[in-house]
């Protein structure tokens, strides 16, 4: 037996690891291939293995563990203490039935979203969501913060961000897209999208998709690939990550551009240094450092001239019929039109952000209480006219289209932005200290990339916080420079404006 | 929270099932999906999530509570009392040592006897398997027994079941096979199973019997089936019961009827009572009734004459080319050809019988000390000679044919021979309360059939032992002569022998 303070807890951590393995595979089965009749087991199964985790975490004996422990600085088992204290800490300062409350509020609050997105009528989720926005400032309160009470709920998502952080770069992100979508509305050569709905058989785009992510890295040895509802990436250590997608017969982006997004996701927790096993350092560090992984591969590599010079041909042999006509550049100039919609996960690369942007500053008055939820509808038309210059005829197409406040997942939307202004400043870096990259794409060469990645990002896990990982590989803090810099070559080139 | 400690003890008995399907769903998933590479931290998810059930059984909180309940006979709960008080005592009279040293010897057990089958040595496993007797019969010590040690092993698996009771059955079994074979030794017009040879695709095969299985009754709302190394059936709940099986091109039989077997065993889960769920309850009364189910569907029913005259025009259907010049009857005949082999798992109804006197012997034998592991080959070459008529030319085609012993496994063997012989005893009684039985079955009509069994033994779970289950549906204890009746008159008739 270890007797070690430190030996004591890693084991103690190695137990909460191996049961959110088993909450995460119950999870994954759900959205995979669970029978639809064993809804509620499965509800109780999940429910018993979490609670376990967050007994492991809270009981008094960890506490004891805790601070008995003392590990030399240098050491990644100091790494390791702070990130199960940061956990544990989080977990504490939640009282039992404030925990029990917020579960309840969450599980009714998404039964009653699903009803009212489905009736398009934000007054049958108003009363659920007015409790639990309420839930979500004593949350704040709980948890603690020095100036905003939105920064201790954006902490949960990407630790050491503050909304004081974002509001100017969100600004400068604001102002830069508006000029951006000004040059696009100037151009005489504008791309569209129609190719994309001709109608393309699920077996080719499952095989392509495959192929191309099995090209990239992805690893079939320590992963998998599954089909859900909704694409993600899920993962029980670091040799067993699985991913899914899903397939629509009418368009052709959805199935390719969904795996190479969980992808890059995979690859990320594919990527992790070994000795963090069965240890909460074994996962990427923040969900805004995670985006900027799957971003990364979706959009900057997979959405490139070059990665289509390659790929073009092989996509072309899967569905010789549908693309007969079509080439390379041209299909690349469609992967990348852009137009401001109302559908934030339909949107494109630019205006993606002006979709985040409105709905960060909506959370932030919320949760300030300079805003209540009864006028988060006209908030929602007025934000939407203003910055995208389209209105959502009904609720349905506007403040109900995501599930994330229902289940009081707000501080969580800034992460997707964050995801891309990250991987354009990642990218930045790359490109200096690999200045053939695109070189290497053209030519189906994508190992020097993931390597690269592997190096500076993957392998470092939770032992790095996000701020910190962003500063030793970028030598800067967060900035929307390098995106600006790089959405607007992209646009010169797609929209013909050079 | 609950107050009253039969409330308190069933809120535990929730946690631990829970616990037990999610470790129950890491297996199920190691042997479908998971990826090669996550071997390793599959294996740690799996013990920790075991050891944490096996602690919450053996927790002095858990004596206490039990000391405190009370619930009146006749109630459900005591049914409940009894099983959890049952599964707790066999946890507690092992000492951690042991659990731990039987573990480590299992483990390193089922690799030796890996290499020994693979390189056909039994001297490679020797060893190993002299370890694993020796724990075996402290196994037995540690359990308690009243004349034999190994009763407390057979108990493991057969509650009530001992060495006594199967000897004098299963020498009348023995009697009665021989002289059966002599019968069919006899016979002018044996059927030949060249058939099923032919070559038979993939998804035909699956199609085909996912066909069958739903007729029977299997409920794939609440079940599912998928393809696995070897065909099993596993449950996470009532509600969630997983199948898998295998497809062999070049076997037509492989596919069907080890769904058929597994949907068997699946049925059995689906039809517990609801009131049981989330308890030990909730889980078939034991290995033999088990067993007696999934060979109820895959014999009496499957390779029933009326079975075929509606199975076959299907089956023909899918299969025209290679089924064109065949008929019902003469596929029904097939089905049935029985003739001594060297292999457990692919021997006939009625030899399969012999294999497993064969190993009960030779395991009640170890277990006493009468016989150690370096005469087993001995043993096993004398009893196949005079059993079976064959003798194995190598070690693998003998005793390194099954897995069992390498994990300890010993007392379970003669579960499957009373499948055998309890199917027969419930399909006795079966056809004396639905004497048009079989006119259904030929119709496609498995309603009544699953009824029956849902009435008379599902829906119990273990809330009946296995001798309480058998005498209450058929009036007496365990006898083999239900069984030697049943195959004599199908031999008669697949022989032509009337």
């Amino acid at each position: 037996m270890a007797n070690d303070p430190i030996d004591q807890l890693l084991e103690r951590a190695n137990t909460i690891e191996d049961l959110s393995a088993a909450s995460a595979l119950l999870g994954w089965d759900q959205e995979t291939y669970m029978p639809d009749g064993a809804a509620e087991a499965r509800s109780h199964q999940i429910s018993t293995v979490s609670a376990m985790v967050h007994e492991l975490y809270v009981s008094d004996e960890t506490g004891e563990l805790l601070e008995k422990v003392s590990v030399d600085d240098g050491d990644w088992r100091a790494d390791f203490v702070r990130e199960f204290t940061r956990i544990r800490d989080l977990s504490t300062k939640l009282p039992i039935e404030f925990v029990r409350e917020m579960s309840k509020a969450r599980s009714i609050g998404q039964t009653s979203w699903r009803k009212a997105r489905e009736a398009s009528d934000f007054s049958l989720f108003r009363k659920e969501l007015e409790h639990i926005v309420e839930l979500k400032r004593r949350h704040a309160e709980y948890l603690g913060y020095r100036e905003n009470p939105y920064d201790a709920l954006l902490d949960l998502y990407e630790p050491g961000v503050t909304a004081g952080t974002l509001r100017p770069v969100f600004e400068r992100l604001k102002e830069g897209t508006r000029r951006l979508l000004e040059m696009i509305e100037g151009s005489n050569d504008k791309p569209d999208d129609s190719l994309f709905y001709s109608g393309f058989s699920r077996d080719g785009q499952i095989e392509f998709s495959r192929e191309i992510v099995t090209a990239l890295g992805f690893d079939f040895e320590t992963g998998r690939v599954d089909l859900s509802a909704h694409p993600f990436c899920t993962s029980f250590a670091t040799s067993d990550v699985r991913l899914t997608t899903r397939v629509y017969e009418h368009d052709l982006r959805s199935c390719l551009f969904g795996l190479i997004h969980e992808a890059g996701h995979g690859m990320y927790e594919q990527g992790i240094d070994e000795r963090y096993r069965r240890t909460p350092l074994a996962s990427g560090t923040s969900m805004g450092i995670h985006e900027s992984q799957s971003l990364f591969w979706e959009n900057t590599i997979a959405r490139s001239p070059e990665f289509w010079r390659w790929a073009f041909p092989k996509l072309q042999k899967t569905f010789p019929d549908q693309l007969a006509a079509e080439d390379a550049e041209s299909f690349y100039r469609k992967v990348n039109a852009m137009k401001p919609s109302l559908n934030r996960v339909e949107s494109d690369e630019l205006t993606y952000n002006l979709h985040i942007v409105l709905r960060f500053e909506i959370e932030d008055d919320l949760i300030n209480g300079r805003l209540e939820v009864g006028d988060i509808p006209r908030a929602w038309e007025d934000k939407m006219r203003e910055y995208l210059g389209v209105v959502p005829s009904n609720d349905a197409e506007g403040l109900l289209q995501d599930v994330h406040w229902s289940f009081g997942g707000h501080g969580y939307f800034p992460s997707y932005t964050l995801g891309k202004l990250y991987a354009a400043m990642f990218n930045a870096t790359m490109l200096e200290q690999i200045p053939d990259r695109d070189a290497q794409v053209e030519k189906g060469e994508f190992q020097p990339t993931l390597t690269w990645l592997r190096e500076n990002i993957h392998r470092w896990g939770k032992a790095k916080t996000p701020t910190q990982l962003v500063n030793d590989v970028c030598g800067e803090d967060l900035t929307e420079a390098p995106f600006l810099d790089y959405i607007e070559s992209k646009i010169v080139d797609v929209y013909r404006l050079g």
